[in-house]
């Protein structure tokens, strides 16, 4: 508590200086958090992860829950799950006692959900720095950056591919933002990279640019192998068998089918104890029925299939019930977003999860809007809010994403992490203590008069309110002297302001060293090195 | 279901055609609901309000509730509340048995709560068209346009007084909206019309231009007088003082005053047996406590004061709890919307609310931003979100809000009326039938195909997905090749369309003479007539 500055966070001009591994405050995020903590705005602290002590909000009775699982069960053991291309993993199901035929799984009544009782509620994510260590699963709440986008739309308004300078510093906002927990993955597509390459680069500023924990990659078992090795690099072999450092996707082929890229990446991290997020990527009305239930009757069986494999791999390796849920446009077959059928599937799985006893993902801040306007935060709000009251505890795409997740968006990722920031405030729920009551306010201050110089509101007037640090809530008159500038402005010159004065944090000289020259060595042994 | 045409709603082809009173048709508007439900698409259908079948969420346990009226109490007992420059209910409260000091008054533990036991907790606000009369309260939840901002942001960019004609539209828009169930109050101040007159011409635009149900003037009792009188020309004398076909908006003055300009509609509005809705309209931190459950104790109090004034005047007359929750920003005293804490006070407030028995009022979408931004659409959708959940029977400023309600916005109208019809369908929850569990589709298509052509899809796309009227899901491509416009402009493009198109409901000959003849004798009355 001897930092001198009680600075603004989100006013371009906090100093984050990334705390330095093994500082050793639990507290959540070291200097800046305890900063942020002071100066009680900015787009809210910085916490290690959201600690909820808000109550769920559950959709569906006992009665539907039972229902749907009942018919999940009737899907796996009639209709059963194709494991494409991959014989071992059908021969696991041989041995596990299914009943396989070519390709094709029928499950006996029960099976999957036997076999994920051995998988974690909750698990830590460790990162290199361990004040970052992230709780996933029971009342944790996780936020990580969009993933996937091949595009950005950058600060000079273009949209464009994306290459690895971008998703340097979308890992660098990430590490910057006080609500954000997790470097996430692909938080956009380097395509100035070589494909086989990529995921080099990737982890690399992962470990690099930030201290926050990260994910692995899963377009090939190869390059999830590379994604172990490197973390061995940071945290030493042993760390890395006998505890979780990556927690990483691995999508369904909607309907029914698991192929044997993705596949390949689950068994490697299972094998290695490393989480997978088994995620049946759902478009309704295309990937599944046009009905809540019937698409939650199908992300059940999904996920059964898929993430009991992990526990035919290596028993009690962690793994997510996971859910991406948009429906389609029945006039276009466009991806729709933020609409109200992918809220009631959230809700419902999220509650599905929790009886299957398993850490849970879905949500974000999801749009189809090409730009940052009031459409793509319609749609990234109602996402997210639901999100937050379903009790997710991964919620992948919290900041950035636009356009269905084609474009990463500077401005967005602004703009969304105030909206994180809310919600990490919102988790805490109502102070019932004392001085939540603010029975001395009401009674110094009395009828007919204010509150704002009270000594109840002098004393809380710091952490009080959560305090935006995109909104404007200056009068008319001020906002037009100021050059009406419309949210997404303000969004990009807060957006240059961290570039300019990010900082990575610290790294050991002899694990830089290490990972630059295993990356070296990788890449020389490929084809097509043009980087 | 003659209708030929399946015409789309929200597109601006529709025929919205407004329902003639005494249709008889009560499942939900008439040919515009008939129409609507069969496209399945624009922004929902027209429902005469919602009936919610989703579960409601609470952020209060028992034993914070408790503490909460506990201290609210207290602070009734200990602290009292102003009733300024009204002797009349000064006399009435010394009659109930409290406390009564100089205009302020003591009240014995339990006395308003007693008194609330005659208070409705569900009712029927009449509209003119029967098929448009809502419930208020119990499991219904009804919109309700902006209320009171002075000035509008017009469809040409600009910002400027409002006008009647600016009245007349936004009554227009709400009218034809289909998410939309009442026309409101003061949809936009008519600046343009002397202030004694305006509420003349703002009742008869209601009457006129809308056959949804609508509120009455608050601002001098003798102008509730007026809008009962009005009322009774259309209703009949009887209907009137045996049912409720007007709900009015009675502010408390916060913190912890009422004054006689409220009080004596209120007392106008109770004893012909009127709704009135009583808010403590608070900006945290200056009118209640800096804290969430301060600021809830100080409204209960508040309500409890004022709303059980409604039934020592008349015993039974409907009275909703109201609230409008705020905070400021402790910088600069601006409002704020769309934060965490106003959500938990009006989840809060819900609560107690349901407790006291009564129909509850808060939120709607609620805004700071000065243009339809992507500001303004996050604050909207986090106040609207917590304004369903909550289980919210009334929702003033349901669309088109702008800068803290300075600005009635014809865009942000267009968008938020979109946002209100997702609203409409999720509140119908998740449809376990057969076909909602879609068992034959999941088992017709079976791993690797897709859902698109399916039967199950075939039968159900029409209502499958909420279609939205604003949002663009196409490609970065179309999009751009269609002017690359942000979703403000394509809610532009739509109110010219509406109000192009705009037909107004069948209104009595005999009824509108009458109108308009009282109009002009009151108007004739007065000094000042300039209009």
């Amino acid at each position: 508590m001897s930092d001198p500055a009680a600075v603004e966070l989100g006013t371009g001009e906090q100093e984050t200086g990334g705390p330095r591994r093994g500082r050793g405050d639990r507290a959540g995020g070291g200097a800046a958090a305890r900063r942020a903590a002071r100066s009680g705005g900015g787009p809210g602290q910085q916490l290690t992860y959201i600690r909820r002590e808000i109550p769920l909000y559950e959709v569906l009775n006992e009665e539907g829950l039972a229902l749907i699982e009942k018919n999940a069960d009737t899907v796996l053991e009639e209709v059963g799950i194709i494991f494409r291309d991959d014989p071992e993993t059908l021969a696991l199901w041989k041995d596990a006692g299914a009943d396989v035929r070519g390709d094709r799984v029928h499950f006996p009544k029960g099976l999957p959900r036997s076999l994920l009782k051995t998988a974690p509620s909750v698990y830590t994510q460790h990162a290199r720095n361990p004040e970052r260590s992230v709780q996933i699963g029971g009342n944790a709440t996780v936020f990580a950056p969009v993933y996937g986008p091949p595009f950005v739309r950058d600060l000079d308004g273009n949209r464009r591919y994306a290459t690895i300078e971008d998703f340097r510093n979308f890992v660098k906002l990430a590490y910057m933002a006080p609500s954000i927990h997790h470097s996430g993955g692909t938080v956009c597509e380097p395509v100035d990279v070589p494909v086989n390459k990529r995921h080099l680069d990737m982890i690399y500023s992962h470990i690099k640019y930030s201290d926050k924990p990260f994910m692995g990659s899963v377009t090939a078992p190869e390059r999830a192998e590379d994604t172990v090795a490197m973390a061995k690099l940071v945290f030493g072999d042993d760390f890395v068998e006998n505890n979780t450092v990556l927690t990483s996707l691995i999508n369904a082929n909607s309907p029914m089918v698991f192929d044997d890229t993705m596949l390949g990446a689950l068994k490697v991290y299972a094998r290695h104890n490393q989480a997978c997020i088994v995620t049946p990527f759902i478009l309704a009305g295309a990937m599944s029925p046009v009905t809540v239930a019937g698409t939650l009757t199908q992300v059940l069986a999904e996920v059964l299939a898929g993430a009991s494999v992990t526990q035919l791999v290596r028993p009690g390796a962690p793994v997510l019930f996971g859910t991406f849920a948009s429906s389609i446009s029945m006039q276009s077959g466009a991806p729709t977003f933020g609409t109200p059928e992918p809220s009631l599937v959230s809700y419902g799985a999220a509650q599905l999860a929790r009886r299957l006893g398993l850490p849970f993902r879905t949500g974000g801040s999801l749009c189809a809007s090409k730009i940052p306007d009031a459409q793509a935060a319609y749609e990234s709000a109602n996402t997210l809010n639901s999100t937050i009251l379903a009790g997710t505890n991964f919620v992948l795409h919290a900041a950035g994403w636009l356009e269905g997740g084609l474009a990463s968006c500077y401005e967005k990722f602004m703009m969304d992490i105030d909206q994180l920031g809310m919600q990490q405030k919102f988790a805490q729920g109502v102070d019932l203590s004392e001085n939540g009551q603010a029975m001395d306010a009401i009674r110094q201050v009395g009828p007919g008069s204010h509150y704002l110089g009270c000594d109840h509101t002098q004393a809380n007037f710091q952490t009080a309110f959560y305090r935006s640090s995109i909104a404007d809530n200056n009068s008319f008159e001020q906002w037009e002297a100021e050059g009406s500038k419309p949210a997404h402005q303000r969004a990009n010159e807060l957006a240059r302001r961290w570039l300019e004065t990010y900082e990575a944090p610290a790294l050991d000289q002899g694990i830089d060293e290490a990972l630059l020259a295993f990356i070296r060595q990788k890449k020389e042994s490929m084809p097509d090195a043009f980087t």
